[in-house]
């Protein structure tokens, strides 16, 4: 059971969690955070991000370290195949976001959970990215997303846990319905 | 300038992207891919996606290691800030497949790009994660995406050069209309 004695449930301080849920609640704008990375092409297929601020609870933080994020695409699609690539990159945000969306929201409710994992299949279809056919969408056509859940809780109990994820996940959420996307372009000086 | 006497513009080998196209046009169903992970939750808000295989071209491929991705959340949000959280990897899927979009239809066009980077953010309001107001969302309000290009082009040119981005990427297009999204959860047995 991943849960200690005093204030920890699947390894998150539950103290901390209902401090954090009463701080919003009481100053709506503590819960508001912007995430940021910056990206640099390398060469072909390659490119890599970096993130190290944030702003959340009214002020700019930053990450102990900056934390890099690779990109890359398969030989077959002109890549050198040296990191994930995009879609993947797209997968695992949603992946761990519905994970933690599980996890946190299990924890607030004081259920101990032992194993989660998942496998995420998206279907893309490459007449779309490559301009052959105006009728095919570019994105994602379909994502499959399948969990696999371990914990001391009855069946229904288990369907009720795993749709905690769907249901509180940002990633999920953003995925799902879209979200507004503002673009500007400018020229290196 | 990113381009060999042969037939690389921006390491894009220009010969193998014509027979993509070629052959895409001629069989549709080679354009077919599907993208997959797995995920695997560790302890908190730290979690581990691998992807190995993907489908493509009629066949199921790998790639030529497994690569692994990680996630966490930073200690604000009760993590322990050992990688990128869910919607930083989601920018980064962005960034990633927005520059490789724009890199693969210049060097399609013939354009040679000297330099690309790009920042962006996400904003998110943790009243929706946290169920406290249901009018919030769960996911981003807002990205904001600035891409700053150095390319020996016009600045109109340049402005068009941008637009190949959002105009052909797949997770971009994934991202600003939404994926239909099936879920399917069981128990360990």
């Amino acid at each position: 059971m991943k849960a200690d004695i005093t204030t920890k449930v699947n390894g998150v301080d539950t103290e901390r969690l209902v401090e954090t849920v009463r701080a919003v609640k009481a100053t709506p704008e503590l819960g508001r955070f912007t995430f940021q990375v910056t990206n640099r092409w390398m060469d072909g297929a390659e490119n890599r991000s970096e993130t190290r601020r944030f702003r959340g609870q009214g002020e700019t933080l930053s990450h102990k370290t900056t934390l890099q994020l690779m990109a890359d695409e398969p030989e077959v699609l002109l890549g050198r195949d040296t990191a994930a690539n995009p879609v993947e990159h797209l997968l695992h945000a949603l992946a761990s976001c519905v994970t933690t969306s599980i996890v946190y929201h299990a924890a607030a409710k004081g259920i101990a959970i032992e194993h989660i994992e998942s496998s995420l299949e998206a279907d893309l279809d490459l007449q779309g990215f490559l301009g052959l056919d105006p009728a095919v969408r570019n994105g994602c056509q379909q994502i499959r997303l399948k969990l696999r859940i371990n914990a001391n809780v009855s069946d229904e109990q288990l369907q009720e846990l795993s749709k905690l994820g769907p249901a509180f996940s940002p990633v999920f959420d953003s995925i799902r319905q879209g979200v507004p996307i503002s673009i500007l372009a400018e020229r290196i000086p």
